[in-house]
C-alpha cells in the first residue's frame, strides 16, 4: 500500500535508490494518445542531476525505456510500463551509513517499520523515487495538452528570498531560462547566489514552489474527501522534503475578511469568471474554471556537508559525516516534480468527470 | 467517488444540509472495542451549532443514532451504521437563492459539475457534512484511546491574531475551557472580542487550528505516496473552508539552513527521541514517536450578512443578500472536526502498520 | 473493508439481521437520473419474505426511505443513503443458539475472526443484508434502463430438476408470473411442488438462477484483473448461499472442441454480431454486444427444520434445533438480488468505459 | 483500472505478448521474508511454454529480474519490481490477423474498446501476461509457507475424461509428475492420449482445474462483498480462457437437501472441524481451516489449426488461418497459473486479518 496514486489515471512505481532500476506503471491513460518520447526525456532532463551548478553534480542520465502500452507511437489503454536504470549506483559510498540514523532523514523510520532497510543511499526513501514520478507525469502532461490545459511551476522563494510580485504580473516561461528556474530574472541571480553561498557553507536551504494551471474545465474534483484540492495537496505532500501546501488565499487569507475575500462573479462575453481569485480555481473543491495556482513548501534537505552526531542502530552515539554529491537546495529540481504530479491530479479529475452528468453518458 | 476515506479504519458518508438525514458507514474499526456513545455525543456538541455566541445561532441538535455494528455494548468488527436527522430544515430560507451563484460558495461549481444541485443551504457542499465526520471521529478517537494516543486541536490564530507561543509551552487542556477554544486564556479573551467584533460588522474572519497527536508509535504511514503527513494533509483539505496545510516547521522551516532544521537523534533511557522536531514526529512519511504536529488554514467564511452581487443560473447579475444564522469565524467549531480526521487518519495507518513486518504477522 | 463494491458506480452497505436498520450508499449515480422510488418499492417487494407459500413465512416490509441524493425527484450526483427499519425483529427467538455453531452458518467462522458476534438471526452473516442491496440495485436499473439495457434472471433449477430449453427459446416475461420465478409454467409447477414437499420434509432444497443481460454496448470490462465476467462473478459470489458460477458455455464448454466452441463472426446489417455465443457475449474479459447470460450455484438453507448436533462456544456438544420462519429453498427470492448485483456491475463498467478513449474525452 | 490485484497484498502488471517486456509490481509483501530466487523460476518453467509435447512449442525463457524491493536476501517492505523480457517475439508472425478479428479472442472487443491494438499474439489479451501474475504468486506462495499454508492445484479433467476419485484419495503430488499434471497416473495416461489427438486433429479441448488449500486458518475473507470465495472466484476468472468456478460442493450441491449438505461440526483433539466438507472451507466467506478446494473451467483454446471464416475491422469476410505455435489444451499449463492466483488471494487476506480483533492490535 502506498504505492499507486490516482483512481482512473494511476500510477504505481517502485525502485531504490541504489537499486537495479525503478520504475512506474501507468494505467488509464486514454488510448489513441499519440506519445512523444522526447516530451518525456525533456521532463527527465529537469528533474535530473547535475544539470548545473546549484544542484547535485552526481550524474544520473536517467534513461527511460516503455516497455508496455504503446503501439505504433499511440497509446492503446492498456498498461504503461516505465523502467529506469540506476547506473551510476556507487554502493561502496553507503557503508559508511549502513548502520547509522542521518538526521531528519527516514532511517530511523523505515527501520522501526520494516526491521529492515536498504541504506544504500535512503533507499526508497531516496528523491531518486521523483524520476519515475516525472516520467509518468510527462504521459499525463500530454494527455492533457490536448485539452489545452497548461501546468506551469516555478521557484517562487529561497530561504527568506521571496517573489514579490504575483505570478499574473511575471512571465512564467522566464523560469526555464535560469538556473533557478525563477521567472523574475533579477530575483533569480540573487536565488542563485543565495545557493551557492550556502552550497560553500556545507549546508543547505529550503525553498517554495509555486504551480499554476491553466485552462482547466469547471467541474474537476469529487466531493467530499477528493476535493481537488485535497488531492493536490496530498500529491504534493507526497514529494520528498515537502512540509507545508497552501492554494489560492492560503495561509495568508485566514487574515482577511469575508467581505474581501469572496470572490465575485462577473460575466465576461458568454463566459462567467470571477473578478478576484483568492479561491485558487477552486470553490467546494471543484474547480470553476479560473487558474488553479498553489504553493508548496519544501524544507532545506538533511544531508548536509557537516558531522552531525546521532545513534546508530545499536543505539550507540555515532558521527555521521556529510560525503557524497548532494542537492544545497532542492527546488529547482522540484519543479518538474510538482508538474508531474499536479498533472496525474488533474488527469485523474478529468476523467472522472467524465461519469457526473446522465446527460452525457 | 470521493465520499469515502481511510483504507482499513474507513468512512463513507452521504448526506446534505437540508435533506432528511445525513449519515456515516464507518468499515474497519476493530472487534470488541467497548464504545461509549457518550463520548460520541460531547464530540457532536463540540461541533454543533448554537453553542456559544460567536458561532451561529442554528439549532441542530445532532442526535446520533447507531444502526449496527454494535451489539451488547462492543463493536463487531461489522460496518458501524450512523444516522443524524436533519431536524431543523427551515427549507424556505432558501428560496431567494435557488437560482443564484454565492460568491466564493460551491453552487456554480455544483451546478457546472451536475447540471443540477440541491440549493438548500448548501446542499452537499455545507459544512453540516462535517457531522458525519465528527461522529465517525469520535469511535476511532475511543479506538486510538486503547491505544493511549491523543489528539488536542485548538485554535491558534483568528485574523491577525495568533498565539505567540508554542504548543508545547501551553497547557491545552485550556482550550476546552473558552469558547473559542484557544489555550492562551488572554490571547482567547481578544479572539472572542475580535470575532464579536467582525459579527456587529456583519462580516467574517479566518483562522488557523493546530493539531497535536501525541504517543503515536513509530512506523505509521506508507510511502511513498501514502506518507503520513500526505494523507493527514489532504484529510485536513477535505474540511470546508480549509486553505492550507502545513506540519512539523512548515512554510516557515523554508527559511531555516539544514544545519538548524535537522533533528539530532538523542537517547532517553532506552527510548531513542530527537533534541528538536521540526520534523513534526514524521520522517520520510513515517511516524517517529515524537509529537506529531500541524496547522491548518481556514478562510473567512464564505456567507456575510451584507448584499454582494452575483450571477444567476440565466447569467443575469442578481443581489445576494446574507440572510440566516451563520458564524462570524469557523475555527472555534472545526476544532473537533481537525481531531476526528486526524482520529481517523491515525486509526487507519496503525492498522495497516500490522501487517508490514512478517516477524508480527 | 468488505462492505463496499463498485469503483465508479458503487455501493457500501451496513446493518445486522436483528440490528435497529441495514442499508447502503450508493455512489456515483450520474446526476440527472429521475428516480422512480416506486420502481425500487417493486424490486423489494420481490425479495421481501413472506410473498407465497413457498418462502419464509416471515413478515418483514422492507419499506426503504431515501435520506440524500436525491431533490425534486432527480439525483443530484450526491451519495444516495438508504436506510430500511428492521421492524420484525422478534430478537427472543434466537437465545436458544446465542451461543451454538449452528451446522453449515457463519456463527463458527465469525466467533474465529472477530471473537464476538451478533448472534441474532446471523447478525451480518444473513441473508436480510441483500435488502440494501436490492434496493441500490434498483437504482442501477433505472440507470441501465436510460440505455436500453435489460437484466432479467430466473429460476433455471431446483434440486435436479432444471429447465431443459435454452433462454433464447423461452419468453422470460413468464418468469415473474409464478412464485419459483421459473419461465417455463409447466417447470415451473413442477418446481412448486418439488419446493413444496422438501419444506413438508422439514427440509431444504439448492437451485440455479440464470441471468440474460441484453443490449450492453461493446466495451464493458477492464482488463486484465477486473474482467467483465470475473466481476461479474464476484458479485453472484458475494451473496448467500451461492457456491458456483459460470458463464457462456461455462463447464460444459469444457467438453467441446475449440472448432465447435468458437464463435464465428458475421455482418448483420452494420452490426457485427457472433453466429453462435458460446462466450456468453464477454471476449477477452470485455463485452462484444451479444446477450450475457450467466448461472449461480445455490446450495440449500443451511437452517433446517431438524434436530442437528453440534458444538457450543465452549466446545461442548449441544442440539441445534430448526426453529422460526426460513425458506424451503431460497433461489425465487434471490433471482431480484442476482439481478441487482448484475445491475451494479454493468453500471460501473458503463461509466468506466467513458473514459477508454481519447476521441471520447 | 483492472490491473491491480487485492489490497493489502497487491500486484499490478503490465505487459503485451509482443512488446519489449512484462512484469509485475507486488506490494504489501512483509519485510523480512527470505526470497529464494530459485523457487520463483522453477514457478515460471512450470507455466513456460514448450515444456512437453502436449503444449505449444514457442520457446520463452520467461527470465525474471526482480528490480527492487529485496535487500541482502529479504524483502524491505517496499514494492518489488518485476520484469520478464520477450525475447521470442517474432512480430511477423502475426501480420496476417493485423486487421483480422479471430474468432473467439479479443481482438474485436479491445477495438471497440479501445479503437486501437496491438494485435501482435493478443497483445494485452494474451495468456502470456499470467507469466507476471506466476512471479509474484511465487512471492505470495514464499509468504505462505512461513504459514506452512500449502496449494496444491492439478488437472481434473480434460473433455469429457475427469477424475474419478476425490481429491482427499488422490496423492496430489503425484501431479507434478506427469506432463498433463494429473494426479491419477492412469487417467493421465488417458488425458495426455486426448490432447495429443486432438492437437493431430488441428482442434483444441478444454478441461477442468481443481486447486486445493491446506492450513488456512479460520478467519479469513470480508464480508459481505469480499467473501474469500468471491475474491478466488474473480480471481480464477480472471485468469484467461477461464468459464466457471465452483467452490465445496458447487454446482453438484444444488442437487442435495440441506440435510445431507450440512457439515457437522465436531471436536477433534481441542480443534473444531466438520466432518464433511460440502463448505469446501468456506462459510459465511469466511475460511473456517478445513481445506479450501475449488474447482475452475477452462474452455478449448480459441487459436485453432484450421481456417475459420470471420470479419476484418472494414467488416469485410476474411479467413483467418490457423498458424504458429499453440496450446492444444491450456490446463496442464494453467496449474502454476492457478496456484499463483490462489496464494496472491490468502496473503491479501491473511495481512488483512490481522486487523479484525482489538485483542491483537
Amino acid at each position: 500500500m502506498g504505492n499507486s496514486f490516482g483512481k482512473l489515471f494511476k500510477i504505481t512505481t517502485f525502485g531504490e535508490s541504489h537499486g537495479k532500476a525503478l520504475g512506474a506503471i501507468v494505467e488509464g491513460c486514454p488510448a489513441g494518445l499519440e506519445l512523444d518520447e522526447e516530451k518525456i526525456r525533456l521532463e527527465m532532463q529537469r528533474r535530473k542531476p547535475g544539470q548545473s551548478k546549484i544542484t547535485t553534480q552526481r550524474k544520473e542520465e536517467d534513461e527511460i525505456q516503455i516497455l508496455s502500452g504503446v503501439f505504433e507511437g499511440k497509446t492503446t489503454g492498456t498498461p504503461i510500463g516505465i523502467v529506469i536504470q540506476n547506473s551510476d549506483q556507487k554502493s561502496k559510498d553507503y557503508s559508511h551509513i549502513a548502520d547509522k540514523f542521518r538526521p531528519s532523514h527516514a532511517d530511523y523510520t523505515y527501520f522501526e517499520k520494516y526491521g529492515i532497510r536498504d541504506y544504500r543511499g535512503g533507499g526508497r526513501s531516496s528523491a531518486r523515487e521523483t524520476a519515475a514520478r516525472v516520467a509518468a507525469g510527462a504521459i499525463a502532461k500530454q494527455f492533457l495538452q490536448t485539452k489545452n490545459i497548461q501546468i506551469q511551476a516555478f521557484v517562487s522563494q529561497v530561504g527568506e528570498l521571496g517573489l514579490e510580485k504575483d505570478y499574473t504580473e511575471l512571465n512564467l516561461d522566464l523560469a526555464e531560462e535560469n538556473i533557478v528556474r525563477c521567472p523574475d530574472p533579477e530575483i533569480a541571480d540573487r536565488m542563485i547566489a543565495l545557493i551557492d553561498q550556502v552550497r560553500l557553507d556545507r549546508d543547505t536551504i529550503g525553498g517554495v514552489v509555486t504551480c499554476v494551471i491553466r485552462n482547466t474545465p469547471p467541474g474537476l474534483g469529487e466531493p467530499v474527501f477528493d476535493r481537488l484540492h485535497a488531492e493536490l495537496g496530498k500529491a504534493m505532500l507526497s514529494i520528498n522534503a515537502v512540509k507545508g501546501f497552501e492554494y489560492g488565499s492560503g495561509f495568508e487569507g485566514v487574515k482577511m475578511r469575508g467581505s474581501e475575500h469572496n470572490d465575485a462573479f462577473v460575466k465576461e462575453g458568454e463566459e462567467i469568471h470571477t473578478v478576484t481569485n483568492h479561491s485558487g480555481g477552486i470553490q467546494g473543491g471543484i474547480s470553476n474554471g479560473e487558474d488553479i495556482y498553489f504553493r508548496v513548501a519544501f524544507k532545506p534537505v538533511a544531508t548536509i556537508m557537516q558531522d552531525q552526531e546521532s545513534l546508530n542502530e545499536a543505539g550507540e552515539t555515532v558521527t555521521v559525516s556529510g560525503k557524497g554529491r548532494h542537492d544545497p537546495c532542492v527546488v529547482p529540481r522540484a519543479v518538474p516534480i510538482v508538474e508531474a504530479m499536479a498533472a496525474l491530479v488533474i488527469s485523474d479529475f478529468l476523467l472522472i468527470a467524465k461519469t457526473n452528468k446522465l446527460a452525457e453518458i
